[in-house]
């Protein structure tokens, strides 16, 4: 029988899912693994139309091995919220490792968990990372330490596989890899903003207009209350 | 306002969850997408300790015009199921798209729908297809007439991105893409059992043992008593 791997995602409303999806089906698999579900109420949490219940409290759970933090555009309020905030100061400062996906790293450096460290995000926030601090990293997984960091959103599958072979080994995360047959095969090369088509950048850029503006204020502000 | 477009993944418990989180990440970005979680008695089911509430009831669904099976261990339990069975039958008999990841395409074999089509799934499981009439296609993600399936569950997200372009065009899923920063990198290139090291094949065909040759009598009955 495995010693317990205590693995806490700690969501909150309008998370994005795949953000912690992707790397809890890789993360459950590894041996002992107890891959928890939880936000700062419990209860249950909706994500793009999904819900997800049965969580349990942030502040209910004593310890966990590894704390991962997804993204979403609810990060500018879970950053705003000490009940959640406070959390994740507790947990990571006991985790043996410190994880994100996506804008989830910008609640870690919200946290003051970044300072002088490396970290990966969504590319269109990722610049964000300053404001706490950290130094943005354009890579898809950057390890700071016990700090592991995953770009935007599909990354945390990538961010996973390379943490269950940090944890368990490279044979085992390969296990793991096949058994997810994780042989991505995109139909389009638009993953990237240096890869996507010209059109493809400006539209979602078009699309997201005002709204990034507000969510820089919102972090700005954010990262002025922390003192950071 | 676009035209609603209703998409509908059909759960059961113990369903890879990972095999419909992926597709939905994608899908649920589309033009007037309703993407809705349901299962065939509505309420919540639990895939790998994650628990996804407030679906609705297969059978209070009028109409879809995407269905999507997912796969998991749980799909031998679902094709024996004549109350989700016949849910799948009705609604794909409406469907524009009838689709599938992973091991759901067997749930559209055994309801009669793969007769004489090319078919996806999990490399593990994919002849068995064949139990079906049905023919294995080792491909990523595969089309044959209006019936679009995905390989072992991170296949989804390919097939999600396939099928956003079929429906939205390519300009709108490769913003999806970029949204998604859909850039795998995977840290192995073990995602495949003909690019895996052959030790790692062994392991994992190894651990399935036992449990594979359950699997594959309970789909043979199945494929009996259907008639197939």
């Amino acid at each position: 029988m495995a010693k317990p791997l205590t693995i806490v995602f700690a969501l909150y409303p309008d998370v994005t899912h795949l953000d912690f999806t992707g790397p809890h089906q890789v993360l459950c698999n590894l041996p002992g693994a107890v891959a928890i579900g939880a936000s700062a109420l419990g209860g249950s949490i909706e994500a793009q139309g999904l819900v997800f219940g049965d969580l349990a409290r942030l502040a209910d759970i004593e310890f966990c091995d590894v704390l991962c933090v997804p993204g979403g555009f609810g990060c500018t309020d879970a950053m705003a919220d000490p009940v959640y905030m406070d959390q994740i100061k507790r947990l990571a400062a006991g985790a043996r490792y410190v994880t994100s996906v996506c804008t989830g790293s910008l609640i870690l450096g919200a946290a003051g968990l970044l300072k002088g460290r490396r970290a990966a995000c969504h590319w269109a926030w990722r610049d964000m990372l300053s404001l706490f601090g950290a130094i943005p990293d354009p890579a898809r997984v950057v390890r700071d330490g016990n700090i592991l960091t995953g770009g935007g959103v599909t990354a945390g599958i990538d961010f996973g596989l390379t943490l269950a072979a940090e944890i368990a080994g490279p044979e085992f995360a390969q296990a793991i890899q096949l058994n997810l047959e994780y042989a991505p095969a995109p139909p389009f090369e638009a993953g990237r903003p240096e890869t996507a088509p010209a059109a493809i950048l400006e539209l979602v850029m078009a699309r997201r207009g005002s709204q990034m503006d507000e969510r820089r204020l919102a972090i700005e502000r954010v990262a002025r209350s922390v003192g950071l």
